[in-house]
């Protein structure tokens, strides 16, 4: 095999680009294939970018079936990702699946126990794990430079949504259409890097989410979440729609030090003894450890991250390069994200893992008492300024 | 009346820095009169630095019926800040009382009480608030500058301490000694500027504090806190003296932008058009309020900051000039202080004003539960360093 032949299950604001890059060959190895969309508009513009090389598809079961893909790109709205990537593995095709990896943790265990039983390839589009400052800070911790961590502190909320944007598209902002808000929509990338960089999850959660709070929508648009890891070590997760500039700061303390990543700069507060030992030997009243302040150089090639995942997938099934973000991970910021649901709705603690089933019939319950009846706009947005 | 004759009761750490400077003449109409301390030694110490002019006394009664002084001025431990304010209230001396006003909102609430029955003049040690860069957010808040509040987010976690600082003084750190830990000996100010600033206090809280994590010590040194207001804005306030170097940086967003004071600079995000504005008009997907980065000039002539509260509390006395730091508002710093310890003690929120009677009680259980045994060192250090 020396081509992953591709196709794209969904081609919204995130599978049409992802279709142009392949289209155009930016991935060594990858083909755009085939195209699926229910809606008969985005198959009419597919057939006018992509012309006759490219299948297209009105059901998924057809595309699986027709011989004429290796993999699929599912870009679907995030409910039918487990159940679209159960379909394709048990076809015999290798995934590469959207994030979030679904809505509740139930279905995507589900879709984790698919896979493990298949030898398919399996990778989700986690594109800022190939982020170069992410990687740095991951490899900083890893590599002990940091020492054990303390503290994680993450305020993301430039997120800036309008009520214009909730109303483009019906599915949006519901919990029947998307599930989730904030926390499912704009923040997959950081749950994941925040568990990702410091190679820990959290033991339990303690959450405050805000539903409606700045727009008509039912879902939440504002989350302050408290968590502590089995070392002792707490974190905060901070994030909003509705701020306008809004910040995006992570902090990381160790006990060698911190790190923040802010405005596209790794900064190194390096202890020059690690701070237990500066503790043990220290006899005298107020006095810390010296401490640097370290410019970390981070090198980006500013090319696209989607495309390096695609990239990474491709070489991954055809040369064995290990998956920079495997499928099977993606219910780790999920896991973070459905336990700060839960912990606002039951106004409690949530240890981790958490009970799925609880969490399945919560969900469903706002499901049920929904009272949002938007039209479906279908309005596919330009994905400038997404991530 | 042309000149204040202020007694300190108490000079320790902070004691013998106002008495140094009241000594030199740095606060015009005021003259350092009589020093009242329990320690033999340190009235020895006062001796031989201020000589026969300043008259001492080993006890408060003894400093009250005096007849020397017009004014107090209390750096005694927390406990009996409230204690002795009521009894020179009685005396019919004005107070100026050192921070934190109090341990617990009980006391706090009887010396406010004594106080509102007399004519005299109180205040209470904020020297932060003579801080430029906290007076401009007070004012462009005040102003309507940051429009209305919807998140405040403290990171104060640059009070660095080592077991041997705890070991310097039996009274430290102990529920019996202090009443608390970084909430009530470093984060005084701060948890008053949090709210002076903004011009609210939360509505209620839900803290996890975590106490004797990194020292040998009983009460808290981490803390992080979640608030909400009653505009709806939230708030977190997160502490600790285990972080080296740690960080002081303190963001403050409304609808017309955000602000944030770190490393001694104010910076001021703001939208040209308020948010609620710029969301009620855009019709497009994705797109934001412009945003200018404003860098606000703050003067600081570096004077003392405790030189000038006690500056203003003289003029208070002399000239009527309005208080910077009036002593009834020591309870609000002190009852987000308690209301975190209230919140952690009994996992769950805490509305407030806070049941005073029930924090009194839980403190008091641990104060017979306490198994610290520490020697009382009883020595003085060096307040260079602390604010």
């Amino acid at each position: 095999m020396d081509k992953v032949r591709i196709g794209i299950v969904g081609v919204g604001n995130m599978g049409s680009s992802h279709a142009g890059y392949l289209h155009e060959g930016g991935v060594r190895g990858g083909e755009l294939a085939a195209i699926c969309d229910s809606n008969p508009a985005r198959l009419e513009w597919a057939r006018q970018k992509f012309g006759d090389s490219v299948k297209l598809f009105d059901s998924v079961e057809a595309l699986l079936t027709s011989g004429t893909i290796d993999a699929v790109l599912i870009a679907t709205p995030h409910y039918d990702h487990p159940r679209t990537a159960i379909q394709a593995f048990e076809h015999g095709l290798h995934v590469l699946v959207e994030k979030p990896a679904g809505v509740y943790t139930k279905q995507v265990r589900e879709m984790n126990e698919a896979w493990a039983k298949t030898d398919r390839k399996f990778g989700i589009m986690y594109n800022q794990r190939t982020n170069p400052i992410y990687q740095k800070l991951r490899e900083m911790i890893a590599s002990g430079e940091l020492g054990e961590v303390r503290r994680t502190n993450w305020i993301i909320t430039n997120w800036y949504r309008s009520q214009s944007y909730y109303d483009s598209g019906g599915w949006r902002a519901t919990w029947e259409g998307e599930g989730g808000g904030v926390l499912l929509n704009q923040d997959p990338h950081q749950l994941d890097l925040w568990q990702w960089t410091v190679g820990m999850m959290p033991v339990r959660v303690r959450a405050f989410c805000q539903f409606g709070k700045y727009r008509k929508i039912e879902v939440e648009d504002d989350v302050t979440a408290y968590v502590e890891y089995e070392n002792g070590a707490t974190g905060l997760f901070v994030t909003t729609t509705g701020e306008a500039p809004g910040t995006n700061r992570f902090e990381v303390t160790g006990d060698r030090g911190k790190i923040v990543i802010e405005d596209g700069k790794l900064t190194f507060w390096r202890l020059r003894v690690p701070e237990p030992e500066f503790n043990s030997t220290f006899t005298g009243g107020f006095g810390a450890p010296e401490c640097w302040k370290c410019e970390v150089p981070v090198k980006d090639d500013n090319d696209s991250q989607h495309k390096k995942i695609t990239q990474n997938f491709v070489d991954h099934i055809l040369k064995g390069t290990p998956l920079l973000a495997p499928g099977e991970e993606g219910i780790k910021g999920l896991t973070l994200s459905n336990a700060m649901h839960l912990s606002s709705w039951t106004d409690n603690w949530v240890d981790l893992p958490i009970d799925e089933e609880l969490y399945y019939s919560n969900l469903q319950e706002r499901i049920a008492n929904s009272t949002m009846n938007k039209k479906s706009g279908g309005k596919t947005l330009s994905v400038e300024g997404t991530h």
